[in-house]
């Protein structure tokens, strides 16, 4: 079952209604990039003009085991923008500007009305960065995936300058670490927080988590938070960026390291939220193996010089999000050390 | 589990010396328009210098319950081959030449042999079209896959000038289809295939399969064969191309037709081979479904004017793959038109 999005049909068996929404929802994600006269195998879309050396910054990614409390709420509006701002985040930490995505949904047994849904999601996602939502895949393998369970993967295609693409060579000892505010797990930890939650909690997903004032299902399914407005109009001024996903803190902000520098964190520089707390006392998870799993409430980190802070910060209250600065590289080995334990 | 191909690591938990097949799998693919320094979130490729108005044909597919005569077979090494050559037919039918490629492997309980034999296709088909594996994705979800299934998937990403995109709208009557010989069923079919041979026929992977020389497992898993190497010396003189998936020649033939035009197929100008004869014989199937299922034969279409026959015979022959003249464009309303039963 192959959906041509950038074609004006979407070849879709199953409930016409479903299949104009989706439709309808593709047609919203057409850019100025996007090619009039489209073909009906791929999905086109024009490098903008203008570049001296356009390079292409790629990256393919899943949103894990957040499908099934997706599944397990019946809500399939929420995941595919959590996929498509998860994808953003990837290649905004090379300083690309997101043009197109392609989505891949297989499962068995889902619904045409479940799949408008998802995609539903994903154009919602493409269309808040101006990206073209230029192919999709959907394929239904009962003999792969188990009943009524789905998985949904996308590839995001941006597009950046060469000399201006962001690897972090440039970050050096006297950097400011500046956290930027997650809006909950993001699509991290969802296996240990399913357990901790639906196990050891023993919630139904409808239940109230906690102390907070908003059901399991609201929490867990809190949308991934794109930095794309936060960050890009400062972009030229940074040094670094982490996307803060699995491996936590300490996974990711070791990747962009230069030799010679550590990452020092100073853990009373921001309080986690809530969530994160009633995990750990319920789960019984010491605070190493909480840094290492969750984003701690830190979805995004920028390391960037003394004098772009000012900047940076206005930049993400512009966009309203909230940003601490959280610690300093310093000489060091390639590590992220935490202040205090 | 991330895999950051780009990387000079590969981020996979598990066995060093299948870690070390990937790392080196993933090495081969590097080409001219791999960026050197790369960062860990995204992979990066740039656009081929020289082009005025570079254009991107992107296509998102996977390869189906094909994995599922593999995982019988407990053979990993083909199946990612057949993922890129589908995925390289997809876009080259717009006239795009590939330059980077991504995939999405997804199951449970796949080992890192496995894994890394997955990557090692996926590289050899890359490498064969001098095309870069940019990144992967690798996750582990017992709770959405079957126990020992995978799923594999990918995106690819071609490039093209704007002018010299093949849609389809030059063809016109008078036009002759060129049909290119498949090697087996390529990635379609699969299921009804798989129920067939398995289940009517009561085979096992091992078995030979009806009067042919070869067992079911090796005749199943003929790889999709990519058309590159003998479409593209030609593709200036083309007017469409069809790739034969999923819906058979009439269901992707028709996807290429402009207003006013209808495609008249001679099904005597081609033998289907003999693989098909037993499938339809032990299936009962009719002649109709097998249009609409398998490719018969014909793993692509080119839709071209007579003059340009006898270079397009030539390039094909260049590259060792098999052609005859199987029908031509009339006038007609967007139809494929079978010449007789």
């Amino acid at each position: 079952m192959t959906r041509q999005y950038a074609e004006a049909g979407v070849d879709l068996e199953g409930a016409e209604a479903a299949k104009a929404r989706i439709g309808r929802a593709v047609a919203t994600t057409r850019t100025p990039l996007s090619v009039g006269r489209v073909g009906a195998f791929g999905g086109m879309v024009r490098i903008p003009e203008g570049m001296r050396r356009p390079t292409l910054v790629l990256s393919t990614d899943g949103v894990g085991t957040k499908v099934l409390v997706a599944l397990e709420a019946g809500r399939f509006d929420t995941v595919g923008e959590d996929l498509v701002n998860h994808s953003v985040n990837d290649i905004l930490v090379h300083g690309a500007t997101p043009i197109a995505f392609m989505d891949y949904i297989a499962g068995s047994g889902l619904g045409v009305q479940e799949i408008a849904g998802l995609v539903e999601g994903i154009a919602r996602g493409c269309r808040a960065h101006q990206m073209v939502l230029a192919g999709g895949e959907t394929a239904q393998m009962p003999g792969l995936y188990r009943a009524g369970t789905y998985d949904l993967a996308g590839t995001i295609v941006g597009v950046v300058e060469e000399d201006a693409a962001i690897h972090g060579d440039a970050i050096r000892s006297g950097d400011l670490l500046l956290g930027y505010a997650s809006t909950g797990l993001h699509t991290n930890g969802y296996t240990l927080a399913r357990r901790i939650v639906f196990e050891r909690m023993g919630l139904g997903i409808s239940d109230r988590l906690g102390g907070l004032d908003r059901t399991v299902a609201e929490v867990l399914l809190d949308v991934h938070r794109s930095y794309f407005r936060s960050v890009m109009p400062v972009i030229s001024q940074l040094h670094g960026l982490a996307h803060i996903t699995g491996g936590g803190i300490p996974g990711n902000l070791v990747r962009i390291l230069p030799a010679g520098c550590e990452a020092l964190v100073d853990p009373a520089s921001w309080e986690p939220p809530p969530l994160f707390t009633i995990l750990q006392r319920a789960g019984g998870i010491s605070s190493d193996e909480m840094r290492d799993v969750f984003n701690l409430g830190v979805g995004l980190i920028a390391v960037l010089p003394p004098e772009a802070l000012p900047a940076a910060q206005a930049a993400a209250a512009a966009a309203g999000v909230e940003t601490w600065t959280m610690g300093e590289i310093r000489p060091g080995e390639q590590t992220v050390r935490f202040a205090r334990p």
